[in-house]
């Protein structure tokens, strides 16, 4: 068995009072499978939630529109675990139907012309130049 | 020389109308490289211009939006090109200094928990199950 | 039914010559799936463990160094199979949970600066060019 | 011009703060592009490296070995300027010619094997399971 | 639950007509899965079988190629889905066991030589420079 | 200086042998960059091009259909060292330009629906399963 999940009654108090953050910034109950098994390491556990937790509050950029970046830089790195997470996530901030169908063909599109461009050796333009 | 770019008085009648719809569209003297390195594969590039301006055109979601997840994906294909002009494209529409600042972080945030969630093999949560 | 398993049994003398050199270079009863699988194309078969096992044979590197370098690559690469049989592998040459936290915290780390350099397209330093 | 540096004379004092820890960090007189193409986001440029300092100090892991993984990251990832900085920063902290060939070696293996797993949708064997 | 999939009954008539065209080109009797779980998303279904029957289509390369690429393509990017159905499609077209690990090796000959030029930051030769 | 080229006359006799051998195989005056910056590693040097040799030799699939193998995983992968290298290949054994634009459409197809299976985390067809 290589992965597991350690549960918070299984938690050391370090690894609850993370689990008692993620609650309570999220207003949920328990916290994601993701949160458990990376619990094995408790360090990365708190620091990648409290980065997590600065970088998604909304700012320049609102809820919904961080959470459609995070699924389509997920989608692009296929992580599935992440994709079903984000997508519940950006939903539940605000992205209708509509606007995900509008995603995924930037999605689309962007990953037919990221492949062009790369296969075609396309230098950059002069006026877009460093 | 494996990869050129053709210019508008050496294109066909077929590549330069792509090119004047390009011009049209964008307000814009000259079309961008990519599409010159494009012109060798005429279908190739009309389909792709064509597909490009119905996608990115303002619906569910607004261009600015739309370009920014046109930048995050093309950041995590790694295409220099794409980068280079989807970022001039963004600022164009609006994406502020702010607004990229938070825009890299959600991608370096999302770059880091998607290979965490993969590396630790995380099943998805029942509550996210399709 | 697109993709199954050779056992043993049913496979070809080609093949069981590599299944026990695979058992006798590793010590155990019986080959991963993996191998299994690849033993469609006997000639790969043969050819990938031959390879894999000069390759990861000790030398400059010892073998939990050269497990977690293939491990980091899997994670990079999102292959699911991988990861779990070279997680399964580093911790038995060696790989501790501390050691495991920190490989993790390093991929985490390289993932998120690596799609910064490319976003920012920041070109080489003058002292490290070739 | 989309992307540019800010050097220590033109940084604004936070900025200059950060430069001024990696230069001490490190032990160096200037800081590298990176960091100054970073700059133009100042609490990205200083969560980046007070992250980096931390994660890459010598722990379970040595320096070497750090440098190494990050080094393999990066190539899998196809980031180039991480790639130039990292085999620097790796053959400073002790990465012998013979261990950059077996590192090399252990990269290109398993590049293919986890394309082969991939390709032959091996699933994970019983004992590997989670 | 996140995702799933529209069978013909609870289709709009335009997601039927998109259906009936799936199954008339290549005479099935009910589409797959990745038809179904598009549909939520009409004009993309609409647009990405359009484009899909009339890319695929024998030219100046044959549906056997076709096909071989497009499995090639889709094992680079870790999509489970479409290893699946392209290898069963390629098959169906004519890809005989030999030709499939011979693609198998070049596959993964070319994803350890990609990683390798990478890693070693090779310039392009002067003869194949644009 | 991290990465640097190794000339015929510079070369241990162990690398020369490899760059005769590439010589008289390909029928050329001198060996691609590729190869002289793998010279710093002679085992992977000579093992790559041995296997290089085997795996790309016309067997089931013509050269041509290797060539543009090699060619479309090398553009999902982001090589662009090997693209140069396999365009020129593969229009030298054959590969037309309307081959080529065909190649390049199927690429571009094949990118948009991974990322759209893999968005929608579609499952498997029970037909396609193993």
């Amino acid at each position: 068995m290589t992965h597991s999940p350690i549960d918070y009654s299984a938690a050391s108090h370090e690894v609850q009072a993370v689990y008692d953050d993620i609650k309570a910034t999220r207003g949920v109950d328990d916290v994601n499978l993701f949160w458990k098994y990376l619990a094995h390491h408790p360090e990365l556990l708190r620091h990648t939630f409290e980065r997590l937790k600065g970088v998604m509050a909304p700012g320049a950029l609102d809820s919904p529109t961080k959470e459609m970046l995070y699924l389509a830089v997920s989608i692009a790195h296929g992580c599935d675990y992440c994709i079903a997470s984000h997508t519940a996530a950006a939903r539940q901030k605000g992205m209708s139907a509509a606007m995900e169908g509008e995603l995924l063909a930037v999605v689309a599109m962007a990953s037919q012309t990221n492949r062009l461009a790369t296969a075609l050796r396309v230098p950059v333009d002069p006026g877009l130049q460093p």
